[in-house]
């Protein structure tokens, strides 16, 4: 295997808890995402920007508590992960710090130092979820790419995903043998992959 | 923002510390990609299988370090991911346990219950990389998509990536506006995704 830049990993966060500090567009959007993703996302702001408080109040999918107050070492407790935002190099590395001895995988927003991971451009056709990283070559380059692969992989792509999960049970109780069973699912994804825009119906 | 089935993220994973346990071929994948992500993997099978033998002796990228013993609590102790593979639901369910007390993110091969995070498919153009999931709908279906990005995103196209990150550098310095580099990044990027092929060269 060649050397792998970054190593994806797609993190459940249903029903887990994200801690979200400091202030900003920024900061906001990775509250929006996080909470998109299912967690119930804790954000410490003193002074809370305009995109906070919006986001606080309309929330994409699960809940944001926004608190007007600065992160403390406790709120860390149970967090399966944390993200930071900070003008002063000085508190991105104390939350980074935090973070790190409370076993918290964190990122620090634009300081690559302070980071376990970053995040990537998404492609959201859930259940299927593609993410892209640059490892920070250039930003813009994991865009053009991630624009490529919207127009590849249509909305309607989604359905395909989705009935893959609902036919699964089926499939599994069918009788087939597993490589029956392999091979029904690699007809499937081939006819899926070449016919995006097709609705899926039980005659496929 | 829509709902995400999954977040990707992209764990940095040079010089940290990674856990792996348990037996079998799968086991030993999952302990060849994080060595090819440069972790220092220690590996805990108390009758290495011959995959297992084989990867240790090569390991792709950093170091893999097998341990003919079952693995032990303190063995998390600074590991940034922990991976498992286990026939019993029971050791599963404490490998899961131990990894959690000790904020380590966890994997359990074909165990989704005992998670924190899955891995996807992959496409790696390092420094540009791919994650492909699924969310467990059929991971042959995560499969199809990345053999058509694989051939959408030719080899070549890593030397673009490449070829980003080295001239960062220049164009920060470069006097041009922030939005002047923006466009300047745009067009890179959209240049290079047209010409996958092509070599970089310092008149592009």
């Amino acid at each position: 295997m060649q050397a792998l830049a970054r190593l994806p990993i797609f993190l459940a966060l249903a029903g887990k808890r994200a801690l979200v500090a400091g202030n900003g567009a920024p900061v906001a959007w990775k509250a929006e995402m996080l909470a998109a993703a299912g967690a119930d996302v804790a954000v410490f702001a003193e002074q809370p920007c305009e995109e906070l408080r919006t986001i606080a109040a309309h929330p994409p999918h699960a809940a944001i508590a926004l608190q007007q107050r600065a992160w403390r070492i406790e709120d860390f407790a149970g967090a399966a992960v944390a993200v930071g935002g900070f003008e002063e190099a000085a508190e991105a590395e104390r939350f980074s710090g935090a973070a790190r001895a409370a076993g918290v995988p964190v990122n620090v927003i634009d300081r690559p130092a302070y980071c376990d991971f970053s995040f990537g451009a998404i492609v959201n056709r859930s259940p299927l979820v593609i993410g892209i990283s640059t490892d920070g070559a250039a930003p813009v380059f994991a865009q053009a790419i991630r624009a490529k692969l919207e127009t590849m992989i249509p909305r309607g792509f989604a359905r395909w995903a989705d009935a893959a999960r609902r036919w699964r049970q089926a499939v599994q109780s069918s009788g087939l043998s597993p490589s029956g069973r392999r091979q029904f699912w690699r007809a499937f994804a081939a006819f899926a992959v070449s016919n995006p825009q097709r609705e899926p119906a039980p005659s496929d």
